[in-house]
């Protein structure tokens, strides 16, 4: 008898949607982390927890809230989405040490340190100059590490990045993003620092996000999953995961909103341009969640084993939930 | 007929009292730039200036509040002080470059791009890295000179406050520092910075807190005012006045709020130590606001003309404002 397989989604921001729980019914999907933060403050977030507390409350037989990864093992018993939240920025937390724990608490798995921009924590891959982390990111890193918020440098400049793996006492995260030995996208990460995250025991998570992808919308699952495979051999496979970026059925307002939030009096294109300024066309081997589980043949035409690809799929980001959603356990 | 002398102290942060009111006018000081933010956000920065317009409705015989030149001209007139509002950080402007206009509106003058810290616009002076101005940084530039709400780099890094002064275009201040070609400590600023400040048209207000002097607090009158003397030789006395940074009758507890804000677990004692982590003793020439017009007596002995002592008392500030503080009217 097989078993059914657990996979996880490890960063989906969808313009949110029952239809979409559905979805997530169809492709399997034991957990997915989403994202509930980008330019809101400590109360704008609040507020969106409680619009997403609410979603689940209201739709008990597709979802429930996840904190552990011993939640992600129930929802898969049960046949339902573990929703666990997180921040692609540390706006959250506006300059307040304490509100880590308190987002905590409150449910948050996942935090970056900066989105684009300098935050003041850490800088964005968009800045000219990136300095490293500040001093209250530091203090931040170690209040992060005590309570078991994950960090997250999905979209911070390298040598952040760098900084935040050596200062951390536990493993980090990027949670969506593709090396950029594949595809040298500014949001895409070298090989060095790829490989000082993994060493380190973190975990990559492989964006579909097309301005991530070689061939942009027109991206085959082969080369995607043709990257997977020399990711594996470089990093080892248990440190790779899958973090779709999917932002389905969202409007070109909200990308226009992710890049230029409140700061800003011009228009910023980000990844984007003034030719192209939405949302990507999505790959259609991935054009909605209900395409998660194509991965796995793909993974299988490139020689992944069965194990392999169980961890890609789910496995590993279950492992590392395990050790870093909460403190450190008694050695 | 001698005509009564004008005196600006561009910046203080006393623990607000009555007493503090009648020092003023028995100082004479016609205007005083008071801070009235260092980590609060948008929401306590305007329960703050609640706080001090009730002051200054409370006492009319004594306060005015200040928004031009030309109500520093009014209270000079009536024997008045002249209350203008300044942030010693970019706290209140959060994330959203709207607030600028905002706190304009409201009343606020002079903004500090950053405090100690990185913030989201500028380095602070006790990083360890100075990348300069960040994106949000450059647009905030921009939109404080569009409103006429002065930059003030007196707690920046070096290559900021010179990014500063280059981005910006029109003059900016460093309200309240030393060189430290007379007293090298970590808030004072090198010769190269204030001669790019003030060849841009910017002002220097000399400090008289303890930690920016030279023999900190035994510094002499004599001294200090020989240093004002080198100043104006190097950069011209059109560009320098007086920015006390005197925090009259605050606690100690204050000071450490100051320097560790909500974003430290640990102690940052600044620019004291664990051995002396309050506030320094005041030189005695200087120990309260009444003791303000001591230093024309200093100004005189090292041999300033009549009116380059108006000027550095409160003429160039006078001049400043009148320049600075909204849009720039028609050429």
């Amino acid at each position: 008898m097989t078993q059914k397989p657990l996979y996880i989604d490890n960063l989906q921001y969808t313009n949110i949607s029952p239809a979409h729980f559905d979805e997530m019914a169809v492709a399997g999907l034991s957990a997915v982390h989403v994202t509930i933060c980008y330019h809101e403050n400590f109360r704008q977030t609040v507020e969106n927890m409680i619009i997403w507390n609410r979603w689940v409350e209201a739709h008990p037989d597709r979802l429930m809230l996840g904190r552990t990864g011993d939640d992600v093992r129930q929802a898969h018993a049960i046949g339902k989405t573990a929703i666990f939240y997180g921040f692609q920025n540390c706006a959250p937390i506006e300059d307040d040490i304490g509100l880590i724990e308190i987002v905590h608490q409150l449910g948050a798995r996942f935090m970056q340190l900066s989105y684009n921009n300098q935050s003041l924590l850490a800088t964005g891959c968009y800045e000219d100059e990136d300095p490293g982390i500040t001093r209250f990111g530091k203090q931040a890193i170690a209040e992060m590490n005590r309570v078991g918020l994950v960090i997250d440098m999905s979209h911070s400049a390298h040598r952040s990045t760098v900084e935040a793996i050596d200062i951390s006492s536990r493993p980090i995260s990027i949670t969506h993003a593709n090396p950029s030995w594949w595809h040298p996208a500014r949001r895409n990460k070298p090989d060095e620092v790829i490989a000082a995250l993994t060493k380190a025991g973190g975990m990559l998570g492989f964006s579909v996000y097309p301005h991530h992808l070689a061939g942009g919308s027109d991206c085959t699952l082969d080369s995607f999953c043709e990257m997977i495979a020399e990711a594996a051999e470089r990093y080892g496979a248990r440190h790779l995961g899958i973090g779709t970026d999917l932002c389905q059925d969202q409007p070109d307002s909200v990308v226009e909103w992710m890049r230029n939030g409140r700061w800003s009096r011009s228009t910023d294109f980000g990844e984007g341009s003034a030719d192209n300024p939405g949302f990507p066309r999505q790959p259609d081997w991935f054009s909605s969640i209900r395409d998660f589980p194509n991965m796995v043949t793909g993974l299988q035409k490139v020689g992944f084993f069965q194990d392999e690809i169980a961890g890609i799929m789910g496995g590993n980001w279950l492992r590392f939930y395990d050790q870093n959603f909460g403190p450190v356990g008694p050695s």
